[in-house]
């Protein structure tokens, strides 16, 4: 249901709104309509908010994570464990690491996964300055936490070699995937199961 | 899941975007991330897109939809059929029947319908302009083109008696209610079939 709009602003903000992930020009028009029904300075807030966004973040040229600086907080922090790299696909994997308040060690962020289907190759991703990184030293372990997809699987592995042959000397781990907390295992599908029996720890108390 | 960002610009852009209806932190938080890896003259499209819809839409004085001259280009034309005045809940509803192009009258959006429980009363509503517009002269019918729904039924019926008191010789019609094109009989829930006989109109071939 295409639809033509009698006022060009009212167009032209639609179609800006439909840019958003997931927002197609039904979407766009209720926020639209929505704005024009509030206080003029709501919208005012929304439209400065995103652009001094846009303006002022940059990526951490240490991890590429989002920064407002050169070196992010997390980077330039002497409390954290600088041996320590954890190794995620985007900005919000270390967000929600960061939420479970567990990990003190440092990020780097891939920028996607290796996805041939997709036509992208390790080239496109940050593992070039994560090897970079690790070779001039200081860092003992990299943690990968990437899903558990295929692509995933295939970054790992990808990663896992480079390092091998690059930086031998440093461990290389990956997250345990097994049956999620407060799930039983009859609802646990055959692979996570088959994943969490090949990577059982010793039980400890 | 409340989250805390280390960049203030990103929080500030993600409490502005969960200002849009529907949207929670969390799909705000994919539009900030989204805007953050897109090229950046698509932020300012956007941002700049809003603004300006903001400061130039206006509401036209006579029928009250959206514009950006003080009357619109609607109750403006000389080829629309100013005796006949649709009465709306919304601007949206104004560009639904436009859409149809079936019509060729003025409209007439309240901006809302009577709703005791939500607290709107006529008096939050373009009901008294609209009785002055019908009394000015030279409208011969009112078409009340609300939804079938309680708070409908309610804001008709009040516009009707206002009607008929303050402007009698004006002819008040409602839209007819029936069963929906396409439909078959057996899925047309009862009330509308109950309405759609009540509604018969002489058969026409």
């Amino acid at each position: 249901m295409e639809q033509e709009f009698s006022s060009t602003l009212l167009e032209n903000a639609v179609s800006a709104l439909s840019r958003l992930p997931g927002v197609g020009r039904k979407t766009a028009l209720r926020f639209a309509l929505h704005l024009l029904r509030r206080d003029p300075s709501d919208t005012y807030t929304i439209a400065d908010a995103i652009a001094d966004m846009r303006r002022g973040i940059k990526y951490c040229t240490v991890c590429h994570n989002i920064s407002e600086t050169d070196v992010c907080p997390i980077c330039s922090s002497e409390k954290r464990q600088h041996s320590l790299v954890c190794v995620v696909e985007s900005v919000r994997d270390v967000m929600i690491i960061e939420n479970t308040r567990q990990y003190s060690g440092l990020y780097h962020v891939l920028g996607g996964l290796v996805s041939p289907i997709d036509g992208v190759g390790p080239d496109m991703l940050q593992i070039d300055s994560l090897v970079r990184r690790v070779k001039a030293g200081g860092v003992d372990e990299v943690i990968l936490a990437t899903g558990a997809t295929v692509e995933a699987d295939t970054t790992n592995f990808y990663i896992y070699r480079l390092m091998r042959r690059e930086a031998p000397g440093v461990k290389v781990t990956q997250i345990a995937r097994g049956v999620s907390v407060g799930n039983e295992l009859e609802y646990t599908d055959e692979a996570t199961l088959a994943r969490s029996l090949a990577g059982r720890i010793p039980f400890e108390l």
